[in-house]
């Protein structure tokens, strides 16, 4: 039985890590905190945890949380980078759902997120957390950088075309399209129903801080250099991420061999589902589940590929991949947990 | 490991079942029909279930449910009724989720439903699956009539003032609510998003097939007679029914010994919860989960008493009462793979 | 031409009278304001208002209105109070959609708002404007308090069952279920997309404020006392009130006598449609109209009355009879510019 | 006064005819016909128009049409051509919003419908309805094909770009969000609420029947050979369509130039809205308008413009456009009966 903590335990993130967490009898919640709640007990403000557990919200202390043989950091980015020295320091292993140790140019990261870093000697050994890239670091890692919501899809998305060098990467162009759980829990007159259901519209248009996040995730997968148009959406859903990626193909390759390429690639990925050809995954498939789910096309057979990629935003973009991180960094089966269907419809 | 058949596992009941119990181990689904679509595999017409199954749709042959341990029927009315005679003959146990033996009046069962009936005589014999009334039967029982939807939450929200003669039972009032997965998987103009979204309006005023059904359950708690003012409306969301109950009390009994009573009868009920005074459940907090949740009311110190009871109707008022009869009949534990946690948000 | 103003201009209603008003030309707006957007144009904060208007906001300052021979007061609850004894006094007439003038007992306002009435001499002549009920008076009226959106359904609905006598006015029921629009457009957790939608909830069990403004009209149209219960529900919609009301019959009356009582009540209103015997309105069938629609029913033909009345919360519940009060007060047909068909789909 | 009829008027954008057609004094309804529904009143079928018309459907007659001044015909693809020519013979002008008269290449519509054209020799003089590229050619029409929805936004967004060559034509990307009402009124199992709310996918990725609308109203804006990537995906929404459009620059032009291109083209133009430097549109803005709203970007200032364009796809991208064309056609104000405000929230 190994103990787990949550800092930052009342946002969509905090409350999905329990959702997986509390019904298993290999790992126990020993720790949740919110300063905003402390003291509350968690099912008063998630009613949907009545019966399942008793556990109050502390303060966000280092020393309640160092009893814990893992911690998850749900906070708001620049709180996680704070404590994790300290942790580390306690034999405490970390994954930061943040983005506090995602990038590794702390200038880029200061620059995106206009704060100075706190801890920026960790970064070098801060282990990006996309299992499809870095499955054997992870495993062995004391701190795991899970990847962003959208950098998750178009990472996955893009992957066997950049690892084959199949496309021009100076121009691609990532048009995706976020639930608005993505926006996290906090009161915002653009978030209200009124305002944001029936509708739609893009957003962050001019840059988004998953834009850097993306491009040296497909950096590291190419050698060439990598522009990406990222155009981020607003979708009147609750949970779902889906990512149209266009590349420019540089060669003359056949649909079906971009199917084979794709399915080969992800053969053996529990979380990544190569749907046959001429599907469209729609994002209520992975509603509630871990998967990242694909589709290739190649319209009117010209130059341009198309891939669809989908996830559930709180789940493969956020703490069910934080789970699958806690998974292998614990020792466990990677899917150990993680076997929810979706909900359908 | 007992083996389990799904009849008509094309509909929503169907792959909710499946949901629940697909990712089981000591039950496996061994047979699921659909007439529309023998011959096709079940990830093919519903892609959240791509990876943990390979199964393919059966025509509902008896012969090839024989095999089963216990067959649940989730088919229109009137289909259930000609099968169910053959499978018990068999030796197969069976939970039908449609009405056909739910009834114990034949001709007011063929008067709501506009058939003749094809087995009356197993309708003595049909336990109504509605464990927090019938626990012990339902153990023994070779045929479950489950519950319907609304019945489900109407019943269990009225059931502690009846049993105690505390309202008058002459004129009950359910204003009940359900999400449009409750009209089922068929093709209609309104269903339709475009139709039913972004509204709200009150259908079959002038009478529901579940009134019949309540008012037989209500009459059973109480030796008086029943009127139930059944008024069902069109919920613009997926799953949830939300029936709030009205009743005149007869005593001058004070809202804290109403909550007692409540808290006493539930208590030991893994599937009722009463929540505290002064809550409001929201739908949403048993999204996917096989809850019921209660709260009692008595705005104003009036005569009046209000209960609000919730449920998703695809799971406690659907297949996971089910799954819970299923678990009762073949002697498992009750709570045997219900302990999912709503998807919340 | 006349001129109107509104006070509190940048929430729901201001921008609904906006959506009514800058149409057309016999009216013109002169002045809108909002404190917190002061400076601002209009179409920044509303683009759907984008060139129909170059307003920008003002600060509320009396002595800009004064030019305007009404103004609208959006405001909340016990902003009105303060500056309507100036207007009048400039003989600006007055149409206060907030609650500050709709109770004529002070010491019960003062209760049920936590509030100290600033202005209470007015209520005395302040005109409760529901057209239906005070046309002649409202036409002559300085000062109309504009009926809450809950208030105006459930009077409609139970109006001509009062004035007959037919019903228990000690034990009558308002099931009324809201679009979330009506919670105002203030930033706040349970308003967002991510928390209301795809669910469903009661809330205000123990009490809402337009208990006693409903209470005082229903008792306006007896003699007799009277007692509701009311519960009001959050429906995840935009727009749309349905309230579902009960009560009990004192004589033996047939539905069609029902229907025919209603149809004469209303026969000559041009904003209130009885529905022809059997229906079921839905709310989008008035979304962006003026209407308020209604249907009678009788389940099994026992002593209980059901009446189905829906309006848009946003017009007939808010802007739109705003505005059909205005056209009473200023000597203009009472329909003018509210002839729009609702948005179907 | 004008006298107008509209063939299939059971459908949404025969609906939203009559919700801009049946307020105007200035143009009457005298025909509106539905094979299904003939002699049914029309409010039967849409309560939303109870109160504002008596008309009953009629039968599809010839005949019965050969009084109108105009006919629009709001039918399945396939059905205008084969009255359109006696009509046009009778004098009667037609605005067809279907797609028979669209594409000038008969063998590539015959292709893309799977129909062999009724009356192709009428294509040649059948004006593509976009008044902001043919308004003097509709005006002297007698045959208007109204543009699609998708073709609408897609062509007004791109306009400025190849009318002043500014990008290269052989890879432009048009990834376009629709909501469900594009999908029309017929029942259908993927239009459900319960599968297509809370949900997102693309769809006919391989190929849309705009596709080629689009290509050869963008290969008529330059003299450069196009091919257009187009990915259309479903919105869970009942209106509006938000296109993303992405293209190669060929020089260096900045954001500020291209802002102005738009202005300028755009700038005598009613219904297309240029929004400010920096803006997104959103869907809701235009809810019940007949605008197209657009937005210009660079982002990170690399080579590629990104144009967010909008509309309300049963108003500017059907019906509203529709009553545009038929206003010019008559000899009426271009904007007659087109000032609606959007619904907003």
């Amino acid at each position: 039985m190994k103990t787990v903590g949550i800092v930052g335990g009342s946002g969509y993130t905090g409350v999905e890590l329990l959702r997986l967490l509390l019904p298993r009898n290999d790992v126990q919640v020993g720790f949740v905190s919110s300063r905003a709640n402390a003291g509350t007990r968690l099912d008063t403000v998630f009613p949907s945890l009545r019966g399942c557990t008793d556990l109050e919200y502390s303060e966000p202390d280092v020393n309640l949380m160092s009893n814990c043989d893992l911690v998850f950091f749900a906070t708001p980015n620049g709180a996680a980078m704070k404590q994790v020295p300290q942790l580390l320091t306690k034999g405490v292993k970390v994954v930061d759902l943040s983005a506090d140790y995602r990038l590794k140019d702390v200038a880029l990261w200061e620059q995106w997120y206009g704060l100075t870093h706190a801890s920026p000697e960790l970064i070098p050994q801060a282990v990006y957390g996309l299992p499809e890239l870095n499955r054997e670091q992870i495993a062995s890692a004391d701190l795991v950088a899970n990847p962003g919501c959208y950098p998750t899809t178009v990472q996955l998305g893009f992957l066997p075309l950049l690892e084959a060098g199949l496309v021009d990467t100076e121009r691609l162009i990532a048009d995706a399209k976020s639930g608005i759980s993505g926006a996290g829990r906090g009161a915002s007159v653009g978030g209200l129903l009124a305002e944001a259901s029936d509708s739609f519209k893009a957003y962050a248009t001019a840059g988004h801080r998953h834009l850097p996040e993306i491009e040296q995730g497909l950096a590291g997968m190419t050698k060439d250099p990598v522009n990406l148009t990222f155009t981020p959406h607003l979708l009147p859903i609750i949970r779902g991420i889906h990512a149209t990626l266009y590349g420019t193909l540089l060669t003359d390759i056949s649909l079906d061999d971009l199917q084979g390429l794709y399915e080969k690639r992800y053969r053996d990925e529990p979380f990544v589902d190569v749907m046959p050809l001429g599907s469209q995954p729609e994002t209520r498939s992975v509603r509630g589940s871990n998967l990242c789910r694909l589709a290739i096309h190649k319209p009117q057979n010209r130059d341009t590929v198309v891939v669809l990629a989908i996830e559930d935003n709180l789940v493969k973009g956020a703490a069910g991949q934080a789970v699958q991180n806690m998974n292998l960094m614990l020792g466990m089966q990677e899917t150990q947990g993680l076997h929810h269907l979706a909900l359908s419809p």
